[in-house]
């Protein structure tokens, strides 16, 4: 049950969203610049970010629906699924570009703390191609996340049990944004 | 030395502001409405919130800047400034209300994760007074310290050393607030 009395049935940070619409709006807000806004770094990256920080973060909601969305941004297939869950499971492993895989270390880090990102985590992203503003963007995701996922579980939000239920709710995220008032 | 190309000499969170306007103009409105919109707990006490977590995530330019903004709330003298830093020190021992010890102890577990909140603690703070939408603002402005601190601390911002530096900055934010494009 929710700490406060948030409406019954509407999912995780969507029913923190409709209880306090003044701090809604920029949060909202500054998800969409972050994982859909112009950047040379692609949404379905951004939103790997989101979700490999969630899943750090053990936020389930945020974990399942922005994997979701990731995948969606690949095509929505099974084996998109498939990829974003091997990059939480075994980044080392996982068949991605060596650049996403160094700013996948720079997020973890931003998880654990901000100063844990060290200046050689900094060069090995650069060394792979990242620009600044790949690398800004990658800590600020990282950050904001910490932010979402404390916000979802601090107020104990209602959450969808089925796995499968996630993945609708990612194909809007990644299609129609997150500007939508609900 | 900043990880990234933020301008020189410009402090802490500022300077990753200027790097990416884009995402600033929604940071800054979330600190604004969290922290200076209309609300029931005093901007004072929702200072005292962030600089309570940003202490815990050990970012000292944001835990200075806020600790000097509650102290201004409060009135700027020296004694104002001993207080935030009592709280600080020894939550326990604060001469403080106990609804805003009960909000802080949410907060430090928010600044743990966001499951660390119980049902307890929020029973607490509500006996001690706290309505519904205070232990939401203070449940978020905890999770967004944990975003504003990583963002400071994970790109190396630059910061002035010298403690006395943070008042200034502290009086502005307290009184101009955070809107303001740089």
């Amino acid at each position: 049950m929710p700490h406060i009395a948030l409406e019954q049935g509407v999912p995780g940070i969507v029913s923190a969203f409709a209880f306090r619409p003044e701090t809604a709006r920029p949060m909202r807000e500054l998800a969409e610049v972050l994982l859909r806004g112009p950047s040379s770094l692609s949404s379905a990256d951004r939103e790997t970010i989101a979700a490999f920080v969630s899943n750090r973060n053990e936020c389930r909601f945020c974990q399942l629906s922005h994997s979701a969305a990731a995948a969606e941004h690949l095509g929505g297939e099974d084996q998109h699924y498939a990829l974003i869950d091997a990059v939480k499971a075994d980044l080392d492993a996982a068949a991605i570009t060596p650049k996403l895989k160094a700013l996948l270390r720079i997020a973890g880090k931003v998880q654990v703390g901000g100063k844990q990102v060290t200046a050689a985590d900094v060069a090995t992203a650069r060394a792979e191609g990242a620009t600044d503003v790949e690398i800004h963007d990658t800590v600020l995701i990282a950050a904001a996340f910490c932010m979402y996922n404390r916000y979802v579980d601090g107020l104990a939000t209602w959450q969808p049990e089925d796995a499968a239920g996630y993945r609708p709710m990612g194909k809007r995220m990644a299609h129609e944004g997150y500007m939508r008032p609900s």
